[in-house]
């Protein structure tokens, strides 16, 4: 995907009795390894001496942190938080990890995944007096742990009373001042792993946070599994075994080539979808390109598989942030892309196979087409590694509307007219499940299928998210 | 007070159905003109076609908000707060109006005061389920009145079954999508007033907040009162009627001379503590001076009855802020003193009375003594216009410990001694309860004598203030 | 004078060889207490062992630098600057101390003041080849200093030619690598004093700013003169000797109640202004109040002589700052006045003198006198503690131009009939003169009388200012 | 190169008589396409009916400019620059464009490069009495530009005159009231484009700065060539003839792989690097990787010519920026890399051909080349598609001493047991030679073999640049 159309909504990281107060700074570099994840805001809750501080804002994890406040936070145990969010002006109160007191003092929680029925769970616990300071499921799943705990032996107890009632795709993280629990939804949509850093065990979304700490990877806490750290050691409680649905596009676009999801390593399997995209349409050209940079694993996928060379098709400039002002429409018409510009050199005269991992809006791929042809390519056929997005997430991921989703609406001839595409193939569903078959868990499809695992509303007041 | 030695805990201010969106705006003059009663931090909660909206930060008032904000706020109905806080690192959560969901809604709520069984009902409250962001007794407030707002037929009943519950000094106000309310406590320490603005109606902590908005004051709320703003007009529920006691040291030291408090203005009342004063002790000199600037009026009030003429002792340097960089000790020594210096040409080889309106910790009246004498002044005799303040205020102000109040440990001898002065002397507690005979109200003198109107938890994990 | 209506152009403050690093240090005390002569922005330029480091920003003098900027200048001397202007964007340039690097090595200078040859030097200068960096006067001085002393001995000698040549109101400093030199122009018109901090000398425009670093005064630097400081000690050199005309503004409005300028304390002078305004009008009422806080000496001069008890008829916010947003026009129509709030419980039903220091433009005063008017203020004599402004300033003070000075186009008859005073009376020349006839300088009275004592081109070019 | 071991030394755009105001943003645009060649500060000046206006500011271009600043400058004409510098605390004097007024008015002026003369030149004006602000060698072209032309017909013959007495590299823009006036060294060392967008001329370091404005590019500034644009039109003077010697490190790491410098594109250039490591080195495995992201064409070029797959051994965190905080010794011993992480899953088992563009200090390759160890790759070969560089550069690059020079000290031999590699193998001279021939001018090579093209002095004090 070229431009920022589709955002992970969150990365999580925890670390249990590091020593030397290290909790904070470890869970930072481990945010910064995720912070693909979600560039809105960032914090980190930690505990110490069984005392509670957090620090949290908008902004990236290295402008919300320095090492004084690193210092300040210290930290025996931590959990932080990474989030991209779609709100307005008041949204410091959404900045995870959320932190409450409850009858047992200080309760930090943190959450990658979307509830969908947060929204019930919400009006039923207002109906009984239940006060919210934000409108995320996150506080909602917070709220229940606490109800539940009031009438259960332990939070553990409560975390599993608690799974019983929300529905969704959800990886959390709870710190308490004495333990540090993380739980995944029945079906392991969104990922979640744990590692161990010397002595101290840790969790992330993805395996490569756990690297970053120079720690190293245990295992994947499986769906529907609750993993308790406390001064007893760990504790593991599968409340579900059912068959697992893992979200395909943390392979797809999302997630770090270097990470391992469910055994299976993303690099290795966008490299499978280029291979099987040529084996699917084989079409022939004088050069693969990849459409920078999340594109390129797969597009060497497709030159292995089909012998045509690897080459770049464009620079990718890499210092667009977030207030660098977009050229006006008259300068975008004059084909002005303040992020990628087509290797004249490279591409003027050539027949290209253009690979993307996904096209959601359709937008802007026009106009790197048009760019390609504007420096003289003879001919843009485009190859996407993934099938066409056709319906909304509402486990995690930030999909638009199905109305904004151009294969929604259009056929697939209709897409590759509209972008000027000489020609335009898709992955097809049974060739992406082909590459994810090394993954230990099922695959979650349903943006491309519409067979969505969980049933409930799916509505956008369904759609609070973390 | 020459220093910040003390500190009011709040101010707050607002206003119902102001045409053109003004809400926010006047607020905003309203909070500025309450500046003085809280500089740590101000919000402002706004409705608007029964949609709430708010912005708050720690900082001054015009720091807080630029036009864009205030335009941004816009607004039907308003309430803002001006506050001043102790706390640490994260201090935003606990800046208020504190603003939450509910079963019918956004609440939102500014409070001034303090409850002296807040950690009670927080307690019960947590032992029932309740998670809390804060630990600010307002947000123990909301949760009462959500809490009864399920057991009752209205907001305003939710609102008498709480101050039926809560205890302590407060005056509370409440904005919800279609009404504003405000309460005062049963003994009416806090002030809290009402006017009108056009046709609006408004509320402030101090009477000079109406004014400065350009409205009329109508009259106090009373004691124990609910004045309820609707589309119904204006409801007034007397919820107690007890006899009142408001507190005395926002006559002495907090408000503003130009705000009438209960009917009786602060400039008049400082002026006759100084004639009081005066009336008392009968200490002649060659001219009298004021501690700037509080201790003005009743220097003054001291020049009137004994014909000594008033004159300036020192120069005051308004420019110290936030940052200002303390002299360090060896500065100090030498005599520096960054805010009051003394005019020497005026003060050599004269006898002095030196008006200051309280001593509380008595830290800095030494050097100011020490500083006059060094300028020449041949005796500095030292009149404070309040009793000797030996006990801590459990109702909204923030004294420091009793251990550190040197009236609690010393004697007025000792305190003289201590300071250096020629001569020490107070109001007596008869004079001050003459002074203030002209409020509609009684007063709270606890401070000075230990008699706490309101029975109760009196250890410092009662003073967890607005 | 009740709003920011005229402002100082400038404080100045240089300390010699202060022993452990303190040179910043002291300085930053030393323009904090000046901080009233320039609040748009500070500086700070420093020389330890021979080099020259500096820092210097818009903004207050605890704004522009905290502690950590402090230790890293420490320095054995420096010089600093506060600042008024009133240019646009991008004047961080002319933030002073202006460096920069000569044959010699690096030099400062900071310059209170205003040459009326300014343009004239630099545009001879600039046919020469001179490139200049801004467009203030203190690089014309610095220029010319540096191009003297191409063909002199001495940075001293480089100093009296190019004091033959500048022509203006100038009190400057000069710092290099081995030497701090301070002159100020021939008549005088600017302060400039010399101090002693322990063994170190210290130059101050105000002498409170040699107080507050707890150091003596010695002696103002006489006009016309050079002092330098240098290892071998302090050297004297008086260019000058022409009888002296120091700016009488100084007293009247601009300088601290407790600094002696030229062996006359302010406060004694001010009331002796309100001592000769009464014995020249000899207006009695009821109360004589002050506008807040200039015109408060000036106000207690006219109660002693008169006898009529003087009281507060304002009540003052002081929290006005930059970002302050401004009451809208219906608003301050409505009798807004953000900053002063009349205290109408004591102004009600009296007949009044309100003394101020000065009247320049006029255009808030007529809302002050109607706002005591409105709290009942039976009448208000307006009684100015200085002659009507008639001339605009050249020689360092930003007056606006005369067509925008009220007296300059109206009579006393019609600038009472505009503000709406039942009487006004100013100070006549004779009574002025009187009132400063203790300073050891005569006074510059241009902008009352129109005698410009350096002839020259007074247009707005000539103000191009420090 | 992995770390940022090497910096461009500035990059500068301009824009002649853009219509609607437009030449601001133009140079916005051209600035943010150059970002790479330097990320410390950024700024712009403006002519807009004969006025000069200008903004500049450490930070990136983006964080420098909004979109506020840009409309306030908007201007017919414009220059900016982006600058790489290492300088202290006080550098906002040393931003440019440098703006200065002299004789005629204001002039602006852009540089890119490195004159080895500047501090000679600089201590004969001051002697002469010249003032500097700053220690740049910009500052000495100006002041000669401006001492010339007292002497001279015109501006284009003062920078004749100059450009006979400057030595080093340099590209310059000058902009004046009514001309915009771009001049390159005599060997061409530093690039500058001339391009033309609309009908308006303008002029960047890389010709991609161009295109991103949507315009197209005439041809490189010549050698030794003026390029004067005025009402008058296009005026080109060649003041030089003498052979060219472009700096061979722009094709190596600095230039971005769409821009065409001297005829010759860089990423083809770098392409036939990789193809000539090959050949001349012929080593063989099972992949080829890139060090990220600047070796990749390389890599591909030895894949190409070897039949080696490419494939990625890295993930690259792009989020490193100037406020990350770098891990701690014992994390770094850990093996945590902020940027780079290898991808295990491919690299493990394989034999390795590592491509990277330069080793300057050799600091950070051998943990990467560890760290592909760590993961499992049985053989590392280091392939450095440049000679060993052995020399500083004078002429613009901020190569380190030469002491930090790895390839100084070290044979091919010794770095190769350093960094621990299976093999270690450089590019010849003669291969670089080979690769740029179809540049249209000579190279430097003096950072490889010595061979200084300008005569002069080589010391550190010759190394003030742009």
């Amino acid at each position: 995907m070229p431009f920022d159309e589709l955002h992970e909504e969150c990365g999580v990281f925890g670390i249990y009795n590091s020593p030397d107060r290290h909790a904070a700074v470890h869970t930072y570099y481990g945010l910064f390894a995720q912070q693909h994840r979600g560039q809105e805001s960032a914090g980190i809750a930690v505990t110490e001496n069984g005392k509670m501080k957090y620090h949290k804002k908008q902004g990236l994890v290295q402008e919300v942190f320095d090492e004084e406040m690193l210092a300040f936070l210290g930290g025996d145990s931590a959990i932080g938080h990474v989030r991209y969010s779609t709100t307005g002006k008041n949204i410091v109160e959404n900045v995870q990890p959320i932190v409450r007191n409850y009858r047992e003092g200080k309760i930090a929680l943190a959450h990658n995944g979307n509830l969908i029925n947060a929204h019930e769970l919400r009006d039923e616990m207002e109906n009984l007096g239940a006060i919210f300071q934000t409108t995320t499921d996150s506080e909602v799943i917070l709220a229940q742990l606490v109800k539940n705990r009031l009438t259960t032996e332990s939070l553990e107890e409560a975390i599993q009373e608690t799974m019983q009632i929300i529905r969704g795709g959800y990886s959390v993280l709870v710190l308490t001042n004495d333990k540090l629990i993380a739980f995944r939804d029945a079906l392991g949509i969104r990922p979640l792993t744990l590692g161990i850093v010397g002595d101290s065990y840790c969790f992330a979304s993805e395996s490569a946070a756990i690297q970053m700490v120079g720690g190293e990877v245990i295992r994947d806490v499986a769906p529907g599994e609750i993993i308790s750290l406390s001064r007893e050691g760990l504790q593991s409680i599968r409340v579900f075994t059912e068959s697992s649905r893992f979200c395909s596009f943390e392979y797809i676009y999302f997630a770090r080539t270097d990470s391992n999801l469910n055994g299976l390593n993303v690099y290795s399997a966008r490299l499978e979808m280029g291979r099987q995209l040529f084996r699917e349409h084989g079409v022939m050209a004088d050069m693969v390109i990849d459409v920078p940079s999340s594109g390129m694993a797969a597009a060497l996928g497709y030159s292995y598989e089909s012998g045509i060379p690897f080459g770049r098709g464009f620079f990718r400039n890499s210092y667009v942030g977030r207030t660098f002002i977009k050229p006006a429409q008259n300068m975008r018409e004059a084909g002005v892309n303040a992020k990628l510009a087509p290797i004249t050199e490279n591409v003027k005269g050539k027949r290209l196979i253009m690979v993307d991992d996904s096209i959601v809006r359709g937008t802007t791929i026009r106009r790197i087409v048009q760019s390609l042809r504007d420096a003289g390519a003879v001919e843009v056929h485009v190859m996407v590694s993934s099938p066409p997005v056709r319906y909304s997430c509402f486990y995690g991921i930030d999909t638009p509307k199905r109305q904004h989703l151009i294969a929604a609406k259009h056929s697939v001839a209709e897409i590759q007219q509209e972008i000027g595409a000489d020609s335009l193939h898709y992955l097809s569903l049974e060739g992406l499940r082909h590459t994810l078959s090394g993954a230990s868990t099922g695959s979650c499809l349903a943006c491309f299928n519409g067979d969505y695992p969980i049933p409930g509303d799916l509505t956008e007041q369904s759609k609070t998210c973390c």
